[in-house]
C-alpha cells in the first residue's frame, strides 16, 4: 500500500482584529486561472480577536468569480449562536464543536457537508486520520456507527438541540446579540477598545478586549480566575498580554452576564486598569432594562 | 394502646424584623417559678425577615434564672452559614436542613442533640410521628439505619462536608458576611430599607429589602424570575408584598452576587422602583473590591 | 393552645406469612356496633414476609357490614408494581414511596387520599407533625406548595412516570408476575419453602425464602452483599434468621433476576445449604424462556 | 508549505482467532537488512475474535535480530483489564480507550509513549491530523492543554484511577481471569467452540462464541438487545453471522456474569441452539464458587 500525497496551504496574513480580507481573496482567486486552488477556509467567528466574518461575501465572491472553490467554514464558536446559512450561503463544509453554542462539555466535532463537496471527497486521495463520511454515511444506512461513540454527548445533543428548538434558533441569534451589546457598552464605559477593528466585525458570542499600556492582560485573567473563581479568556499568541476575553455564548442570560461584567470591573480594578468602578455594569443594566 | 397528650404552647409575639425579646422571655421565665416551661425554642435566622438572633443571650438568660428549661434552636438558614456554638452557647436540640447552607437539595433534616435533651427525651411520652434519636442511637450502633435512607443526599452530605472542610468554617463565615455586606450596601445606595429593625440584626444569609409604598414586592419576585430567571424570595404573611428576599448562602461568590444584586436592579426598574440604575452593583463592587 | 388526643390502635396479630385474617377482622368489625373503629389498616404487599393481601376483600367486608371506617393501605412495596385500584377498591388513603416500584431513591412519601378521607380529615383533631392534606390542597391551588420540596425528586419522579406511561401499567404487572415466578420456580428447585403461606399470596415484588434449620440465613445476606456485591433483605423480628428476601421490584429484567439467583446460589452454597448448584437458576431459566 | 508523504504499511494476514504469527514475523524481520521497517504493530487483545497476544514475544523477536523498529501495541481492549508491562516489555507506543478497562463512556484516546518512539517522533515527517506528543509536552510543562478537554472525562478518568488503586492492579486482572473462565466454561458446557484458536489464546475481556451451523448469530445477538435488553458483540468482517461475542471487563463481579451467561442461554434458546437449558450457568456457578 503505498500513497502520494501533496498538499499546498497558502494562509493569508492578517494584523489581529480584521475581518476576512475579501480583496485579497478577490486577487489571489481571480488569478488562479487554473483552479488550483481546491478550497477556501473562512472562520466564521474568530474566537480569539472576538471578529465574526461575513461568510457570505467570500461566496458571492467565488461565485462572481465563478471559481468551483469549496468554501470551508470554521464555525466553532459561532455555529447556533450566530446566525448560520448554510445551504443559502453556499457553504460547502461547516465544522463546529459540542462545547460553545451546542452548550455541551467538549468531546464531538459537529460536521456538515454539501453534495458537492461530499462527491469530491469521493475521489479525494488525501489521507484520513479517523474521521471519512462516507464510512459514516454508509453505516448510518443501517441504523449503526462506524466506530464506538460517546453516547452521554450524544444524548447531550439531543437535548441540547431540543431547548434550542423551545427557544427558537432566531430568539438564541436575538439573545446573544442583545447581551454581547451589553459587554460592549460595558467596555465603552471603561474606555477600553476592543480588538476587532470596527463594530460591524464585533462577535456576537466573544468579546475580546485590549487593555491599557502598561497592563499585562494575563494578570486580569489570573486574577478573575484566582480570586473570583471566574474564566476569562486571555490574549494569544500576537496579541498575548493585550488583551482579555469574555466569552458570552450558549446557555446565557442577564444575569450571568451581568455577573462577569461586575467581575471583570473588580479584575481590573485588582491590577491597575484606571476606570469609574461600576461603569461598566451600569451601561450594561441600562441596555439590558431596554 | 392508649396515650394522652397535654402540650401548652406559649408564641412570644413579635413586630416582623425584630430579635428575639429578651426582656419578655426574662419576665416570663422568671415567673415561671414551678419551671412549667420545658423548653425554650428561638430562630438563630428568621428567613423572613432577614433577622439574625443571639441565642447565647438567650442561653445566658436560663442560666441566669437558673432555669432549667431546654433550649432548641431552628438552625435551618444559619447553620454552616453564620456563626454557631451548640457546646459554648448551650443549645440542646439545633435542627438544620440540607437545602440551605449544606448546599444540597431539599430531603434531610439534619440535628444535633446534647446529652441533656437525651436523658429528658427518654422520659418523654411526647408522641413521635417518625424520628426518634433513640430509635437511630440504639440501631446506629449496629451500622445500621432504623429505616431505609435517602443515598443520594447522605453522599452529598458527606461531599459537601469536605468541601466546607476544605475552606475551613471561619473563611465560610467570613465569606457570608462580606457578600451580605454587598447586598447591604447595595440596598442602601438604591435608598431602601430592610426589614430588619437594625444593622445588629442583619443577616449574612439573607437579607430582605422593603420596597416603597404603592410598589407590590410580589411584582419585583415574578419579574426577576419570569424575565430574568432568577429567583428571590417574596414577602410572606404580615410582609406579603411589603419585601423581597435576596438569599446570599451556601456556594456563593462574589460573581454570583453581583449578577443577583444587578438583576434586582432590572427588576425593580421594570416595576418602577426609583433609584439610579446602578447605583446598588457599583456601591457592591466597591465593597467587594476590598 | 392546648390539645387533647385519645387513640387508641388495635393490632391483629398474625402468624408471620399469613395474608390478611378477613374472619377476624369481620368479627371485630361486626361486634363494632357504634362505629368506634375509624379507620382499617392494611398493608397491600408485606415487604418483610413477600406476601401480598387481598384489600378488595377488605373493602368488601367494610361494605358487607356497612361499617363506615375508612380503608388505609400500606403500599409502599406494591403501588407501580402490582395491580392496585385505588377507587375500584374503595380505599380511602394510600401510601407508597419513592424507592420501590417508582425506581427512585427514598426521599418521597407518595399519597392517595378519597374524597371522603378529605371531608373527615377537616374535622379531626389528630395532631401533625408536618403533613396535612389540606395545606397541600390550599396552596396547590397557587401553584406553589406549602414547603420546600426536593426537586431532584420530583423531577426523577416525572421521568420514572412518563417511563411507566411508556411501558403500559397492566405489562409492568405481567412482567413483575413473570420475574417474581422465576424466583419462585428457583426456590422449589432448591427445596426451599417460601415464607408466605401458601400460593396465592406470593409477591410479585419480593421473595422471602426460608432456609434450612441449622442455617443462619443472616450468613447468606452477609455473604452475597460482601463477596458478591449483591443486596439480599434478611429476615426481620420474628423470622430473624429463618429466611433470606430477593427484592425484584421497579426496573428490572430477566437479565437481572437471572443474575440474582445465581448469586444466591453462591451465598447459599458458602454457607451450607445443600442444594444442586444450578438448579435454581435452570428452572427460572426454563420459566422465563416461555 | 509543501510535504511529501511515503509510508508502505505491511498487513500480515491471518485466520481469524489466530494469534500473532511470530514465525512470520521473524522472517519478514530478519529479511529487513536495511531496517526499512520502522515500526511494527501488534494488537495486544483482539476484540473481533476474542484473542490475546503475547506482547514480549514480539518484542523478544525484535531484540534477537537486532532490529531496531518500534513495538507499537493497540492495547485498547486490554490495558486495565489484562496484565500489560510497558517498560518490561519494551513497548514504545500503547493506545487505549476510555470505554473499555477504564469503565468511562468512550471519548478519550489514552496513550502511552517510550523515550525512544518521543526522540524519533521529533524528525517524523508524517502528517498529523490531531494529536502531537510534543504539543502536548510543551505546554503540559505550563499546567495547560493544547486544545478545549473533556473535563467530564478527565474527572472520570481520575475517579476511575482511583478505583483501580483501591481494587489493585493485579488483583483486577485476576478477577477478569476467574470471570472469563466462568465465560469458558458455560461454552465448553454448551458444547460450543470459542473463535480463539487454543486456549493459550483465550482473552479475558471478550469471548467470541461459534455458534452452529446454520445458525446466524445475529439472531442471538438481536434476541439477546430486543428481547433481554443485553447486549452481546456480533462477528465482524470474515466471522460475521459465525459468532457471537459477550464482554466481560471493567466494572464487573459474578453476579452480572452470570446474568449475561444466563441470558446467552435464553437467546441462544430462542434462535433454536440445541442445549441443556442451564448447563452454563450451572458450569459457570461451579466455577465461580471455588
Amino acid at each position: 500500500m503505498c500513497k502520494k500525497l501533496h498538499i499546498e496551504v497558502e494562509e493569508v496574513d492578517l494584523e489581529w482584529g480584521s475581518g476576512t480580507p475579501h480583496d485579497e481573496f478577490e486577487k489571489i482567486l481571480s488569478e488562479d486561472k487554473d483552479h488550483n486552488i481546491k478550497a477556501v477556509l473562512v472562520t466564521h467567528n474568530e474566537t480569539s480577536t472576538g471578529v465574526t466574518n461575513d461568510v457570505k461575501a467570500t461566496r458571492d465572491l467565488l461565485n462572481n468569480l465563478n471559481h468551483p472553490a469549496l468554501l470551508l467554514v470554521d464555525g466553532v464558536s459561532s455555529i447556533g449562536s450566530i446566525k448560520f446559512e448554510m445551504d443559502a450561503w453556499g457553504v460547502d463544509v461547516a465544522v463546529s464543536g459540542s462545547q460553545k453554542g451546542f452548550m455541551l462539555p467538549a468531546g464531538l466535532a459537529i460536521s456538515c457537508v454539501s453534495q458537492k463537496a461530499l462527491e469530491i471527497a469521493k475521489t479525494s486521495n488525501l489521507p484520513r486520520a479517523y474521521y471519512d463520511y462516507h464510512d459514516m454515511l454508509k453505516i448510518n444506512e443501517t441504523g449503526y456507527w462506524p466506530y464506538t461513540n460517546p453516547m452521554p454527548l450524544l444524548r447531550g445533543l439531543r437535548e441540547a438541540l431540543n431547548m434550542m428548538m423551545e427557544e427558537g434558533i432566531d430568539n438564541i441569534y436575538a439573545r446573544h446579540k442583545f447581551l454581547a451589546q451589553a459587554v460592549q457598552k460595558a467596555s465603552s464605559a471603561w474606555g477600553l477598545k476592543l480588538c476587532a477593528k470596527d463594530p460591524s466585525l464585533y462577535s456576537n458570542t466573544v468579546t475580546a478586549i485590549m487593555v491599557p499600556e502598561g497592563i499585562d492582560s494575563t494578570d486580569v485573567v489570573k486574577t478573575a480566575y484566582n480570586k473570583y473563581n471566574t474564566s476569562f479568556g486571555g490574549g494569544l499568541n500576537k496579541v498575548a498580554g493585550k488583551l482579555f476575553r469574555i466569552g458570552h455564548l450558549g446557555d446565557l442570560n442577564s444575569t450571568m452576564i451581568l455577573g462577569a461584567i461586575s467581575t471583570a470591573e473588580l479584575a481590573m480594578y485588582d491590577v491597575g486598569i484606571k476606570f469609574e468602578l461600576g461603569s461598566g455594569v451600569a451601561a450594561a443594566i441600562k441596555h439590558l432594562k431596554a
